[in-house]
């Protein structure tokens, strides 16, 4: 993790740009770390830049409950390099979104599941990373969007110890039984009006999800609707289950 | 309303029982009042007895977040006259139900609908007399179980400023319509295994009611499984809406 630059923000918030294995991220800390601190990893959809102002707003509630947290740029975005089938894939799927037409699940298969198996162990390095540094440490957390690569982080990655997902991005069939055998504490977030969410799939995917603790939360609105409170829901939630 | 015993709980909590037209019910206040406190009605399936330890539960932790709390028995329970039909509806409900097969929407309307009709003036007798009580006042909420009485109470009484419901109960399919209606802020509460419970009504009502502030919060777990993180998620909502 090598850091680039950083940032003093007025509620006692240090924000670090690092790169790791040339990826680009961001990690939040409290200005001087006391305890053990357990660190969430914040999920999105891609996109550092156009990302960052409502990730930086989420991270600095989530350092000031008590937690460090850190993301990493997705493959494909923002100049990372992705393939040409992932890319064409994509291409497909903006072309259906503008036109109003549904993503068809072999384009969503296409799309996600090449990105997914790239990302994983990308965030996993991530995690690796972050808990070597000073002051942070104990089970970890994932939180946010992406809801593929935090299903398969919540699965294969132990140290990732309860979960709150974003149901706001397209899903492969195939994750709903991958689902079944997830067994952390999940809570769901779920716009109930989201304009590129299948409701019913988001509906079934909480359905399967094996964990034998789980909640889902849907609120009325679209995608970046998401009422303040659920914030701190979230952070209650992480405090629950990492402290 | 006219009180008939009192107990002291030793969280300072001051529990009353009255009769008000001879219906039986409790209040739960602070022991001692000094700001204006909201009143929280704490609606449940029908029989006090057997309720009361999850009511007083619940009541001592509304009380607990600077609220007053107050509920009364539902007609046709413990003694309490209710027509021949339902009680005729009632018996057809339970032979189903041991039986392990559905409950007829045709049951269902002849079980609840008269059902709440005698009870909505009877929750509304019982806001008049709580609101005259010093100390209590402000705008009041819907908390709880009978989901057809909050729906109701959301919708005809405009003290109720917001509520929190239970989806648990037998919903007429008619009130689908009502719920179009109702417009102040929701919080509803699901169990997502309820034996008793119909999944895909309770979302299916979640999605009509009008209301543009509303939440689902879904929980794995029977019907008497809501985990105790949600108690708080209730109080907070009414401390957002009532004070």
């Amino acid at each position: 993790m090598h850091f680039t630059s950083e940032k003093r923000f007025d509620d006692g918030v240090l924000e670090r740009a690092f790169t790791l294995d040339e990826i680009p991220g961001f990690l939040w800390t409290p200005e001087s770390v006391t305890a053990t601190t357990p660190l969430i990893l914040m999920g999105h959809p891609g996109g550092l830049s156009r990302m960052y102002p409502r990730l930086a707003a989420r991270a600095r509630h989530t350092v000031s409950a008590g937690f460090a947290a850190a993301t990493i740029e997705l493959p494909g975005c923002e100049g990372r390099p992705c393939s040409a089938d992932s890319l064409r894939a994509r291409g497909e799927m903006q072309r259906a979104l503008a036109a109003g037409e549904p993503v068809t699940p072999e384009v969503i298969d296409r799309l996600i599941l090449p990105l997914a198996e790239q990302a994983v162990p990308e965030w996993q390095a991530l995690l690796d990373a972050g808990l070597e540094l000073p002051g942070i440490g104990g089970p970890a957390g994932y939180a946010g969007g992406f809801i593929s690569i935090g299903l398969r982080m919540a699965l294969l990655e132990p140290r990732i110890a309860a979960a709150t997902l974003f149901a706001g991005s397209f899903v492969p069939r195939s994750m709903l039984e991958e689902a079944r055998q997830v067994e952390i504490p999940l809570l769901v977030l779920l716009q109930w009006d989201d304009e590129g969410n299948d409701r019913q799939l988001a509906l079934d995917l909480f359905d399967a999800f094996g964990s034998k603790e789980k909640a889902l939360h849907a609120n009325l609105g679209g995608h970046t609707g998401v009422p303040e409170s659920e914030g701190d829901d979230v952070t209650r939630f992480f405090t629950r289950h990492l402290k």
